[in-house]
């Protein structure tokens, strides 16, 4: 049996990883340290009790024979895509329920999507970007190519027309810089997959935080984004559901290539490879769109946001340069001092006991900056704030 | 954009959509027709009480700061592996929480193990199977070659030293045919795969419905499997888990190829395309394995049973040949008078307006076969008894 041997191609470590580790060795050498983690871009608020107690109640149903789900439709009961489909139309998007497919999350529909695209494309991803967007495509052997994301694009790359790419990674507002795109940005990228055949994958994960009404929520809000773009959605940022894994994704029925629907391919590939999202969890989601969960999850988004807030104060006092943190939960901080990525990692953990992100896990052109979250409580962003303001 | 050609070379349809199209089609023609469903494997009475009640703690302590779950490890929590490492000890087989990896359910890990193989290793599929590891592999465009499973080998196929296989899908007990390894014939094929080099993937998904004692439950009870074998488990139809969404695989840490462990690259595909089962999902896989769950499953499993009992009984009444239904849900019949599969169905849902699945969806040497479960309720099941001694 031979492995793939792709998987040898692939870095040795996940980001991650690595800080999970030198963050363990850190506080093995100094037990009493007060460490606040910024790290990971993980919520920390309970779930809205909307989703509670929908789940509670799917819960006491799947006991009862009358109301006990089996396996239930691989895209999705039609319930949650209905209130999805509903949300889109605020946006004044039209996607049918039949161009909307449930899954555990964004992040596996963003991997396993890539079972219905050739190998010998060519993947264009910004630099710097989320980990998993290179990693998925070096596992399957693909050439990936760079587009440059920094300071003077606003880390909002437009695109090179004599570049060549298949499949285009966008995730807008963005991870790790915070950058969002607006549509004049958005336009230019779906002329350009148009124009080329190109499939954009849109991953539209940190949506609900966009506060600048010009910063379009979806691709499809960007005229012929249906014939070039698949769009990535999760419950995770939105409603606290990392622990709880719900996503979804819109494939439009206008999106073909060799004469083929991609929606067709996607629900071939899941009916084959999943078995669809846990009903319970299908109606937390659910109830993420109820006037009561709406209610809730502004409420937790804008307890985020105003963690950015707080941190972007300090960081403007403090003359030290930052993006994002207004239309996203993350800071994006060019580490002070020339300092490395790594260099500052070790610098902030021992002066501030603060664990963040090094910018160059996302890219080369990471490299020199540093990611920092909203998603911490008010308490430790408090806290973090003030070390910053006495420390730095 | 290039699609994967290889989706241009799998059947155009999936053996259950054709069966739920055709009896569509026959309701409409037969509105009146009392339809019992005995096609798709899925199971019936609801979840058992220990498992709610389980999921109802977690939703609530979700909705509360202390207690809320945001992302949890790749490989699931450390509780219900250790769950499932005490349930292996009943077996006499040691597998360490390090080996054991959760998701959301053993469909999705049979598909998703692909990742770690190199596309050019030749697969042995027994014929008839489950369609989603020929499908999984076509996707991917391996090589698939069959073992014949058939009635002079009791539809459990010897390895063939001089066939090489580099994959070897075994499934036991197999659905659709109802048949299980005893422990000397699931060595031969731990020993062919050993002096091979292969790897077998090894489907569980039943085994809780073995009834012999000298059948195993776990390919790890056979000696020297750990250096070739990775098996795949749910809860499913253990617990009826079907909408519930949960499985789990495991992968030993003497499973080594090319000097890498496969466990590791498996770790990497999951941390990469996945983040982990939801945390309410998996207390509810975790009650299980509870003395209460324990209980509770047995029941829901011995009702089962008893239904293929009741089956089983009226089959051998008319004369007409069946196999499984002891160590299985399945009940494979041969179609009488020298029917296709399809004929069959025909004929069946028309005369006794029983749903079924025709054999020859599961290969060339289903057809003239035809698959029915004990799944359904026991009122129906009786009925269904009935109508086949009358009009059969």
């Amino acid at each position: 049996m031979k492995i793939n041997s792709n998987f040898n191609n692939l870095q040795e470590s996940y980001l991650f990883f690595n800080i999970a580790k030198k963050t363990k060795e850190f506080i093995e050498k100094n037990p009493a340290a007060p460490i606040i983690r910024m790290g990971i871009g993980d919520v920390t608020l309970p779930l809205p009790a909307a989703c509670v107690n929908a789940m509670e109640k799917a819960s006491v149903e799947m006991g009862v024979k009358e109301t006990f789900k089996g396996y239930g439709e691989y895209e999705g009961f039609a319930f949650l895509r209905q209130a999805i489909s509903d949300y889109y139309k605020e946006y004044n998007v039209i996607v049918g329920i039949d161009e909307i497919f449930i899954s555990d999350g964004a992040k596996s529909d963003l991997g396993n999507i890539l079972d219905i695209f050739d190998d010998d494309n060519i993947v264009m991803v910004p630099d710097p970007v989320y980990p998993v967007y290179v990693d998925t495509n070096i596992m399957a052997g693909r050439k990936v190519i760079f587009s440059d994301a920094n300071e003077s694009n606003g880390f909002t790359p437009a695109p090179d027309k004599s570049v060549k790419a298949d499949i285009i990674y966008i995730c807008s507002p963005n991870n790790p810089t915070g950058a969002a795109y607006d549509k004049a940005g958005l336009k230019a990228w779906v002329d350009y997959a148009n124009e080329q055949g190109a499939v954009i994958l849109f991953d539209a994960a940190y949506e609900a935080f966009i506060s600048d009404k010009e910063i379009p929520h979806s691709i499809f809000e960007i005229e012929g984004a249906k014939t070039c773009a698949i769009e990535f959605c999760s419950f995770s940022k939105t409603a606290g559901f990392t622990g709880t894994r719900c996503g979804y994704t819109v494939v439009p029925k206008e999106l073909v290539r060799e004469g083929r629907k991609l929606g067709d391919l996607w629900l071939r590939r899941q009916s084959t490879k999943y078995n669809g999202t846990p009903y319970i969890i299908q109606r937390g989601a659910e109830a993420v769109f109820t006037s009561e969960g709406r209610q809730q999850i502004k409420e937790n988004i804008d307890y985020y946001k105003q963690n950015c807030v707080i941190l972007s104060e300090v960081f403007a006092e403090k003359g030290i340069k930052f993006f994002g943190g207004k239309n996203s939960p993350y800071i994006w901080l060019k580490c002070p001092g020339g300092m490395k990525s790594w260099e500052f990692f070790d610098f902030f953990i021992s002066k501030c006991n603060i664990v963040g992100t090094p910018g160059s896990g996302f890219g080369n052109n990471g490299e020199g900056y540093f990611r920092l979250t909203g998603f911490g409580s008010r308490e430790n962003t408090l806290i973090a704030a003030d070390r910053i303001k006495k420390t730095l």
